[in-house]
């Protein structure tokens, strides 16, 4: 297909295709005349991941190239791939150097270690959950095991599902894809759906005004 | 107690508390000479409630104003007490005018009502969920009940939780504080440990490098 067919079918203008391939994150065509290029099927779903990776993940140009890197070597087996993926997403928490940092911090790989998840020292999710540690306490609210039981329930839950659904065979980008959208997007359907969650909860529980 | 004892014990300036009184936030203290004025601990829980609406709330003082209002009126029951706090805290969407938006936002309600959920029509969490619908259409993830159950599962059963902590007879206004904690800071609990079991889900299914 031409330029113009890439452009109507993946959502992004000419000139934003022509800045990718620039960047080096989109091969260029096959050329098929003196201005003209040719582009197939990988063309379109190489921009379709790049475009969830700037809209979704809000990633800047120099993690979507180290994703795609990633993507494009076999070499990087399916669990690596998840974490250049992960990683790159924020929120990114900047650690403190102060003492009640520390301390939830060391609450959090003890935490993790109880569970026997296997998560790097480096997962910027540790901090993520540092910083929500610190902020409760800091408002009188300590953290125990037992408070998070049913969170870390929920979430081994959903994770499981997520990861269960990949399917073997398919195409590398398209389960990056799909790793990025139930991080980002599936994490804010079930922030959703826990708000509306509560409100039925206190209704059954408190009573509604009309009975 | 003296302001400066009230300062030291809610961790908020002499200035910040009053300007909550100039505000109308916090009630005057009782006057025990011509500039001294004596707190109690009904002032210290206002306080610190306060200091939780507009430090994780991130509120302004209008909303803070109309949800202690809601506390100290008796008559407003404790689902209301809780809607007025939770409608209150963001994000809040402003729906487009456009038919993906009106198609995914009869999705979000024909959801609920298939679920049996009491939320109200007005309910912001409705708009933030349409709003995660419309991303997962636009990047090519068509939404489907199944698709959502675990999701569904996990939140009912976090917000179960919550709402069966609530304490009979409680302070009310410690109520709205525990209720505030749970929407904001355990939803990024929730979050944080989403990817950490997202991590562990992944090394199992795939294995590490290491193994």
């Amino acid at each position: 297909m031409q330029i113009s067919e890439l452009s109507d079918r993946s959502g992004l203008t000419v000139q934003t295709i022509k800045f990718y391939i620039r960047e080096e994150l989109l091969p260029k065509g096959t050329a098929s005349g003196a201005t003209r290029a040719e582009y197939d099927e990988g063309h379109l779903e190489r921009l379709r991941l790049i475009r969830a990776l700037r809209e979704v993940g809000d990633l800047p140009v120099a993690a979507i190239r180290r994703i795609l890197a990633a993507v494009e070597n076999d070499a990087v087996g399916m669990h690596d791939l998840f974490g250049t993926t992960q990683y790159a997403i924020g929120p990114h928490v900047t650690p403190p150097d102060d003492p009640h940092w520390r301390a939830a911090r060391q609450d959090v790989d003890a935490l993790i270690a109880e569970l026997g998840w296997h998560v790097t020292d480096r997962a910027p999710a540790r901090d993520l959950l540092a910083q929500t540690f610190v902020a409760l306490r800091r408002l009188g609210f300590p953290v125990t095991l037992t408070d998070l039981r049913p969170y870390v329930h929920a979430a081994a839950e959903v994770a499981e599902h997520e990861i269960g659904r990949v399917t073997d065979g398919a195409p590398r980008s398209r389960t990056v894809h799909s790793m990025l959208v139930s991080t980002v997007l599936y994490e804010q359907v079930l922030t959703a759906l826990h708000r509306l969650a509560q409100e039925d909860a206190s209704a059954r529980r408190f009573g509604t005004a009309e009975g």
